[in-house]
C-alpha cells in the first residue's frame, strides 16, 4: 500500500511572468508532473498546508540583488513554507508518516533533502501552526515585539496590519506584557476581531479615517512607545507622527511597498528619530535562530493557556494557491492565510 | 578693582526674525544693552568662547513643536554653549575667577543662575574644548559612536560631514576601535586633512564626485557597517545603498534638511532595514547624561595620548558671531566653529 499516492497526478506552479505591480493569476502556472523519484538520503513528501506570505512578493522580482539567494526564477516552482508529511523515506533520520515543515515547492509531492526539514511536534498545537504560529508569522511577532520592540508595562504600543498573522500575534504579546494596545486594520470586521476577540484597547480602521495622524493622537493621547510595522507608506508617517523620546519602531514588513517598482519616496524619518532618541530597526526572524525553540514553547504556552488567540483563514486546494497568495494584497483576510493541499495519511495503512 | 569690567559697554545679539532657507545678516540684531545686575545666588558672567552649531538652525523654526523648549523668541538674545569666567559671585558655590560652561545667552557679561552651570577642569584641555572636544560635539561623536554604532575591530566606517567637530573626533574613536574608515567630506582641504592629519583610511570629497553609491562601494569593497550621519540627504542614500547587514546608523545630525521648511522626502528606509536587518537610532547626548564624566575622561586621555587630534575654527569678536553661525552651512570650516569673544581675567588683580 505504500505507493497509493505515487499513482496521484502529481502537479507544480510556476513562476510564469515577473508580475508589475500586484501579482495576477497570469504570473502563475500550473502544470501537470510526473511523480518525483526517491534517490538515496531524501525523503518524499507530501504537502498538506502551504503558507502563503505577502513578504514572497519580494522574491518575484527581476534582478538579482536579494543577498539571500531567494529569488524565484521563470518557470521554476514557487517555493514557501509548508507542512508536509514524510510518505517514503531513505534517509534514517526520518521515517515515514512523520509530519515535517520546511520551505519546500509547490508541489503537491516532491523529493526533498532532509538539509532544511524541521520535524512537527504535534502535541504543542495543531501541525498547520508549524508554519504559521509556530512558524515564520509567530517567531517574527514574538522576536520583533520583545527583543526590537522591546515593551515595558504601561507602554502604548500601535501595531499595524493588527489583523494579520503577524500583527495579531504582536499585538497580544504586547497586551501580556501589561501595554496598551492600539490596533491598526482595514475593515469593520477587522476591527471588531480586534477589540473583541483579541481584546486590544482599540482598534482604527483606517479605510475609515480621514486623517490617520489625528486618530493615531487621539488613540494614544501618551504618545507612542513601540511601533510594530506591518504595512509602510502613509500608515507609517501617521503612527511615526506620534512617537514619544525613546521610541522603538520594529520594521516588520511593508506591504504598503511590495507592490511598488522603486522604493517609494515619503518623508525622510531622520530628523524626527534624532529630536525623538528614536530607534527604527528591521528584522528577520533568522536573526535570532539560536532562541527558536524558546519561542516557540512560550508562544505555544500562551496558546495553550487561551493567552494567545490565533486564527487561520484555510483555503482548500492545491490550484487555489495563487489566487490566497494574490488575495493578500487586497487587505480582507483575517489571521493567517493558508491553503489546505491534503490530508495526513495514516502511517499503519 | 572688581567693576573694571562693569564699565564695559554691555552688548547682545537676538533673534530679529524667523529665518526661512538659510540664515542671513538680517536674522540677528546686535542691541547695546546694560550692564547686568547681579542678583542674589547668582554669579556675574564674562564670556570667552562661544559655539556655534548646525543643529541650532532648528531652533530659530516659527512654532513650538519643539518638546525640549529650546526654541529661540523673537527680541530675545540666542544662546548657545558657551565658555565663560565668573567675575562676581554671589553664590557659595562658585568663585571669581572660575571658569564655567553652559547654554549661555549671546552677552558679553550677563548674570546667570548656577542650576545649568558646570564648572570647567583646565588640567583636562583647553578651556575652549569644554564646549567643543569636551562638550556636546565630542560627547555626540563619543557616544553616538561607541553606543549606538557600536563598531568592532574589522569593521568598515563611514562618517559624513567628517571634517566638522562631531565627525573628525568620531571617526577617530572609529580608528581607535580598530575599524577601517572612511569620511566624507566637501572640499579638497578637508580630504587632505582627513587622509594626512587624522589618519583616516580614506576621504571622500563628494562635491568632485558624481556618483557616491559607486563612490562608497569602491572605497568599501565589504561594505559598510557603521554609518555616522551629520549631513542626511542624498548623501545618506548613498551610504545606505552600500549597508551590511546588521548594520547600525547613528543619525547624529541632518545638516542637509536643516534649512528646509518641511521634512525633505527620499526614498523611504524602511525596506532595506528589513532585508539588512539593519538598525537607525537617533540620539542627542543628553540620553547619555549619567557617563558625561566617563566619556570627558576617555576623551581627554586620547587626546593627550595624541590619539585624537582636534582642530577649532577660532574666530575673533562678539560681532562676528552671526557670521560664524551662518558658515556653518556654507560647509567650507574644518574643525569646531567657536568665537573668541573676550579674554580670561587674572582673577587675583
Amino acid at each position: 500500500m505504500n505507493h497509493t499516492n505515487l499513482k496521484e497526478q502529481n502537479q507544480e506552479i510556476v513562476l510564469a511572468m515577473y508580475p508589475l505591480g500586484v501579482p495576477t493569476a497570469d504570473t502563475f502556472q500550473i502544470n501537470n508532473i510526473d511523480m518525483p523519484e526517491l534517490i538515496e538520503g531524501n525523503v518524499l513528501l507530501k504537502s498538506l498546508y502551504v503558507s502563503v506570505d505577502p513578504g514572497m512578493r519580494g522574491f518575484m522580482a527581476k534582478g538579482d540583488d536579494d543577498a539571500a539567494g531567494n529569488k524565484f526564477k521563470l518557470n521554476e516552482p514557487i517555493t514557501s513554507r509548508t507542512v508536509a508529511q514524510i510518505i517514503d523515506s531513505k534517509n534514517d533520520d526520518f521515517k515515514k508518516g512523520d509530519i515535517v515543515h520546511g520551505r519546500f515547492a509547490w508541489q503537491k509531492y516532491q523529493s526533498a533533502s532532509v538539509d532544511n526539514i524541521e520535524k512537527v511536534n504535534p502535541e504543542l498545537a495543531p501541525i498547520s501552526t508549524a508554519v504559521s504560529m509556530l512558524g515564520v508569522p509567530g517567531l517574527a511577532a514574538y522576536f520583533g515585539m520583545l527583543k526590537i520592540g522591546q515593551p515595558k508595562e504601561g507602554d502604548t504600543v500601535v501595531v499595524s496590519g493588527a489583523a494579520g498573522s503577524v500583527g495579531s500575534i504582536a499585538s497580544q504579546i504586547a497586551r501580556i506584557k501589561g501595554c496598551r494596545v492600539i490596533g491598526i486594520a482595514g475593515s469593520p470586521k477587522k476591527i471588531d476581531y480586534l477589540e473583541n476577540d483579541l481584546g486590544l484597547d482599540k482598534g482604527i480602521d483606517y479605510k475609515q479615517t480621514d486623517n490617520m495622524v489625528a486618530a493615531i493622537k487621539a488613540a494614544c493621547p501618551d504618545g507612542v512607545d513601540v511601533f510594530f510595522d506591518n504595512v509602510g507608506g502613509e500608515l507609517f508617517d501617521a503612527v511615526f507622527a506620534n512617537i514619544n523620546e525613546h521610541a522603538r519602531i520594529a520594521i516588520c514588513g511593508q506591504i504598503d511597498d511590495y507592490n511598488k517598482e522603486n522604493p517609494p519616496k515619503g518623508p525622510r524619518p531622520m530628523n524626527t528619530l534624532v529630536k525623538k532618541s528614536a530607534r527604527m530597526e528591521g528584522f528577520v526572524v533568522y536573526d535570532f535562530k539560536d532562541q527558536f525553540d524558546e519561542a516557540k514553547n512560550q508562544l505555544s504556552d500562551w496558546y495553550n493557556d487561551g493567552k494567545i488567540k490565533y486564527r487561520e483563514n484555510l483555503i482548500e486546494g492545491f490550484d487555489n494557491i495563487p489566487s490566497a497568495f494574490i488575495s493578500l494584497f487586497s487587505g480582507e483576510n483575517i489571521g493567517k492565510q493558508m491553503i489546505k493541499v491534503g490530508d495526513v495519511e495514516d502511517s499503519e495503512k
